[in-house]
């Protein structure tokens, strides 16, 4: 990177953008600013304030005429709440900006609000403010949410150790698999259903969070959005460590084994390289992980060194990057 | 209204969206959300905290070709930043979210974020996190900003009184004439070219803010986004009160009384209807104005009733409303 220009965004990557801008902004004395799934503001009553943002382009994130919008507005709030999940935080309140194109429907925007609400209802949230105005074309959509948790308890990325375990609630790969459906126009039975729902309507891990950043010996952690091919090497960069994976623990449903027994898709590669789980990924030592009472699985360790060793199968999955898509 | 999606937007309008956000979801006790320059969120520690979010979209708020990048990333932190002002508070942080084309040039991204950083640094804000992310053909910038006041001092619009006095800060109307210029490739002399500047790089009042929050019978304030027509009618629908204002009082600069008499274009139009210009409107008690040492000119006053008497020249503004543009 020389900053001179010289180079489009697609050339510099989604991570190299976001680089140049901690570059550019470093953040003040004892706050966690970019690169996390929050950014951690101490206060001054013994508590942390959570903050994180994320972006829905039409075009980019959804396609209007797929996505119901009740399901737009349900994931819209959950992905933002997930953020708050992934550092073991309660979530307080979110702010809602929409573009919307002139013509569309204000049934449009009753359904997405109502599916908004719903999360939101769902996890406590309150919307306290936004803005709304118009968009030439495409639908966009931001939502920021704040959260809180006891002062130093914020679980970062950047706290794998070698010797952990990792882990992850619940299964993989479901919405990466409703997304091939929906984008392949595949027929939708129950169990296709099924993996397209866990697509549109992830449930954000927030009482999992909780009770994680409560337990001893829970070391980093955040949520799968990108998938665990991408989202662990964060933090494996963030921590200076390496990682095992034991492509074969990784947990399925047996929709999605199902699903891609019949239609010959690759349940491995979705659960790796699929986002959009919503699931939390951790890190804790062996002790404290026996000791661990809600349901996870163990998928791989933490290595010093660096990189992701896939073992089982040999093959090596990409990331994903927004910008290379 | 009957909520069966049987209008479209632009028939809803902005503030009918809005208010179908405000019915769905009440603010919790203590609390003030939707419907102001912020939220206002009590803390533990006799503190508020202030939260606003602005969103703005190519094509909408901003031709790509005419705002220089800089200038973009200056503004778009101005205008939330300038948001906190409204309300009397000390912003602290800002989150950016950005969706861009795949084949925009880094330099461009480079660009703005100096000016972002440039606004950042001289009010202290720090960048502490946001979202990046590829946009299929438009650039869509989100900005959630934080802020800070002593318990219960932030200036609402509903705080008007009957009575009171209604005042602005700076002058109004070159941000409008800078944005009618560029749209109408009028050309750029030094005159030009400073309106201009009012437009892409306005300086939010934060000092002035604080100061006017501190000053006693000091009553509403908010910044002056749409234009007086429309955000002085925010003030008394909220406030439940009418107001007179004095045409001839409005403050016009030297530049824009200059630009307007050469060109033709009518200045008092452009300071009541024209946006943008970010000076902050607020209402003061007679005796409170009197005693204020910031500098400030009165335009009219607050009235019981409703609406606005335009007093001066009998004509009549409309808002601003970006549905109906």
């Amino acid at each position: 990177m020389d900053g001179k220009g010289s180079h489009t965004l697609a050339e510099l990557g989604e991570f190299g953008f976001i680089g140049r801008i901690r570059e550019r902004f470093p953040a003040p004395e004892g706050v966690t600013g970019i690169g996390d799934d929050c950014a951690v503001i101490p206060q001054r009553d013994g508590r942390d304030t959570l903050v994180s943002t994320d972006m829905l382009i039409e075009g980019t994130h959804f396609l209007r005429d797929d996505i119901p919008p009740y399901r737009l507005g349900w994931k819209s709030a959950a992905v933002n709440v997930s953020d708050i999940a992934a550092m073991g935080g309660t979530p307080t309140a979110t702010f809602l900006s929409v573009a919307l194109p002139p013509g569309l429907e204000a049934g449009w925007t009753d359904e997405f609000l109502r599916g908004f609400a719903d999360l939101s209802k769902r996890f406590g949230v309150a919307l306290l403010g936004g803005d709304t105005t118009a968009s030439p074309d495409r639908i966009c959509i931001n939502v920021a949410v704040l959260g809180e948790c006891p002062a130093g308890t914020a679980h970062l990325r950047s706290a794998a150790r070698a010797g952990d375990l990792v882990c992850v609630t619940g299964t993989l790969g479901d919405s990466a698999a409703g997304l091939k459906a929906i984008l392949g126009g595949v027929e939708r039975d129950a169990e296709i259903q099924a993996l397209i729902e866990r697509h549109y309507l992830p449930l954000p891990r927030v009482t999992e969070g909780l009770r994680l950043a409560a337990a001893p010996g829970v070391h980093a952690m955040m949520d799968i959005s990108d998938g665990i091919g991408s989202d662990l090497r964060h933090i494996l960069d963030a921590s200076g460590v390496g990682a095992e994976v034991f492509v074969e623990a990784i947990p399925l449903s047996p929709a999605l084994e199902r699903v891609c027994a019949r239609l010959g898709w690759d349940a491995a590669e979705l659960a790796v390289c699929g986002g959009e789980d919503y699931e939390l990924l951790f890190t804790a030592d062996p002790e404290a992980e026996k000791a661990l009472d809600i349901p996870h699985t163990v998928i791989g360790r933490i290595l010093s060194g660096n990189g992701i060793r896939w073992s089982g199968n040999g093959r090596s999955f990409s990331g994903f990057d927004h910008f290379r898509r």
